[in-house]
């Protein structure tokens, strides 16, 4: 079912106003969302949603938040999300980033209290748009084994890397530190196929290429999938995101961050609050002219494109390009959800009295 | 052959004054390289010193370099290293984001013009010693792919992350981004064994496990070795330091980054300066107090140690905790030298008039 952008956002912002979110909040938590499924990225879009009310519902997302700082230095803050959506409490702190950036050349703020943040390339291209590098981080839900465990100690825990260019679109790194993203493997688990071996182990701590062993004990695997191939340094990029954004914020981190499931109950005497995030911007002509950084940027991005082929056929893609292939199409056509995604928002239409899709 | 880390700081040191070094500047470099020696990373230590002297011969390192800043903020910088050692420009401007980091809580700076800097992990670890988080990176000689090329595009391009802790010792992810470093190859090479399948492919872009592939036109994978399991990642964390390092700069970046042999030119009309850097420290009490940091890694670290275990007698390993172990043992043992380091050291001794190993 193929739905227009301004349908789905007029109906996400009138759920995120029905669990009591402000009109502001609601147009921006929508924006982040539409964002995701925009850019291709449908495992942090809509998806997510009726998620984000169930989580409400058991009292762990706090709607009105009082999001704040809780510490400062003219280019550091903690900000304390008061439980609010990520969607809205990450918005915030990177426009502080911003704002100490602009005046004193860079900005950095973690995060804790909060909640899953959507995807980071959205608070990275906030950055982007001010001619900044943007930096977006966040842990989540324990799922991913270190190397030479068999616990799920860590989450997906993506880091973003954004950096505005000239003529050409921004380069955007966004991607999860494990081996394969859960959205990935719930692809696999719907469709009733086999995933490559090196994305997640058994129970013991053997590859498996079964999507379900998730379920049964199972962990996914740091990126480079195993020792040999460089799971450590998969497990040392994870390790960062997870100190950056809650051992620095007060946040809970590792084996303790809560579940964005609400069926699953938090792990008890945590070591601090809600889920954490990272945040930064820089301004380019912090280094050098923004038209010089710009004119090397499009060079390196040109250079890379025209990289010998492996395949003729397959050209070098550079990082961020199919996302705005995907939102350029979408933007126009319109945004393709799964069955199970409308089932959830129509029974949310139905639950608060709104215009079914 | 063992020798003791005294006797080799003070032949390091003689060397790099006979190339006309200042006596600080001497005692820095030879600081920084016994540090990798110290640290296990014997890629990055004394196995190079006869390769800086052979770049010094060619002119393409000044031994007496003028490094200054060219543009700067309060908490932003851009440094010229004048084509000195990277031994000595990357810690000068890793001072510079540290006094930065000390008046208005981060301080990151840019590196163009420089050379090879040895270990990330030195560089990272001076913030770590003021209650900072340090950040560390460098392009380097293009030896990698990015994914759906088989063209040597990148460096092995490091990635350092450096964290105090407070009765454990701090964690240090100090990783190149390929699946392997060149180190590991170069082992390989030597010793006629072949390499795990996912770290090299040949000229046409097929997977092998011959170490001598990449001399006759093949190339280093990212990170993730393939599509499949995440190599976009590896170069997209590639990607990351090669533009903090070198586009921000206005160093050279992919495939111009110059050479670290002396037997091969630097490529024809370079679009920057020299190789580059990203140095940057943040003030732990930017975000939180130290005292509360710093026991929140300790139980960090305590957590991920006793964690699930796939093999009883391997646990997880903290990154940083074996190259703090060599060093433990280096400093009181000596520090073990391969024959043909041996022979490339004595050389240098008797072309300066030095006293020999």
């Amino acid at each position: 079912m193929i739905i227009s952008e301004p349908k789905l956002r007029t109906f996400t912002q009138q759920v995120f106003l029905s669990i009591g979110c402000s009109k502001a909040h609601a147009e921006l938590a929508a924006d982040v969302l539409l964002k995701s499924d925009l850019r291709g990225i449908d495992s942090h879009g809509l998806a997510r949603l009726a998620g984000y009310v169930r989580l409400w519902d058991k009292k762990r997302i706090n709607s009105t938040p009082d999001i704040k700082i809780v510490h400062e230095t003219p280019t550091t803050a903690t900000v304390d999300g008061d439980a609010g959506l990520g969607l809205v409490v990450a918005p915030f702190a990177m426009q502080i980033a911003i704002e100490k950036a602009e005046k004193y050349g860079s900005g950095w703020v973690s995060v804790r209290n909060s909640n899953h943040f959507g995807i980071a390339g959205y608070h990275g291209l906030m950055a982007v748009e001010k001619d900044m590098i943007g930096f977006a981080m966040t842990n989540a839900s324990p799922l991913v084994a270190p190397t030479f465990s068999n616990e799920k100690m860590l989450g997906t825990n993506p880091m973003c890397y954004a950096f505005p260019a000239g003529k050409h679109a921004p380069v955007i790194v966004d991607m999860a530190t494990s081996a394969a993203a859960n959205g990935k493997l719930e692809i696999a688990q719907r469709s009733g196929k086999q995933v490559p071996e090196g994305w997640i182990q058994d129970k013991q701590g053997a590859y498996t290429t079964d999507p379900h062993a998730l379920k049964s004990g199972g962990s996914l695997l740091p990126l480079g999938s195993d020792r040999d191939h460089g799971s450590h340094k998969g497990f040392g990029l994870s390790a960062t995101v997870d100190i950056l954004s809650a051992v620095l914020s007060g946040a809970n981190y590792g084996p303790w961050v809560p579940p964005f499931v609400a069926f699953m109950d938090p792990a008890p005497n945590p070591p601090g609050l809600g889920i954490g995030h990272f945040l930064g911007a820089m301004r380019v002509d912090g280094f050098r002219p923004v038209a010089d950084f710009k004119a090397d940027m499009d060079n390196w991005i040109e250079r890379f494109k025209s990289a010998s082929r492996v395949d003729e056929a397959q050209p070098v893609i550079i990082p961020g390009e199919p996302e705005l292939e995907a939102e350029a199409i979408r933007i126009k056509e319109g945004i393709p959800l799964v069955d199970a995604v409308v089932k959830d928002l129509n029974e949310l239409a139905v639950r608060f009295g709104l215009e079914g899709l």
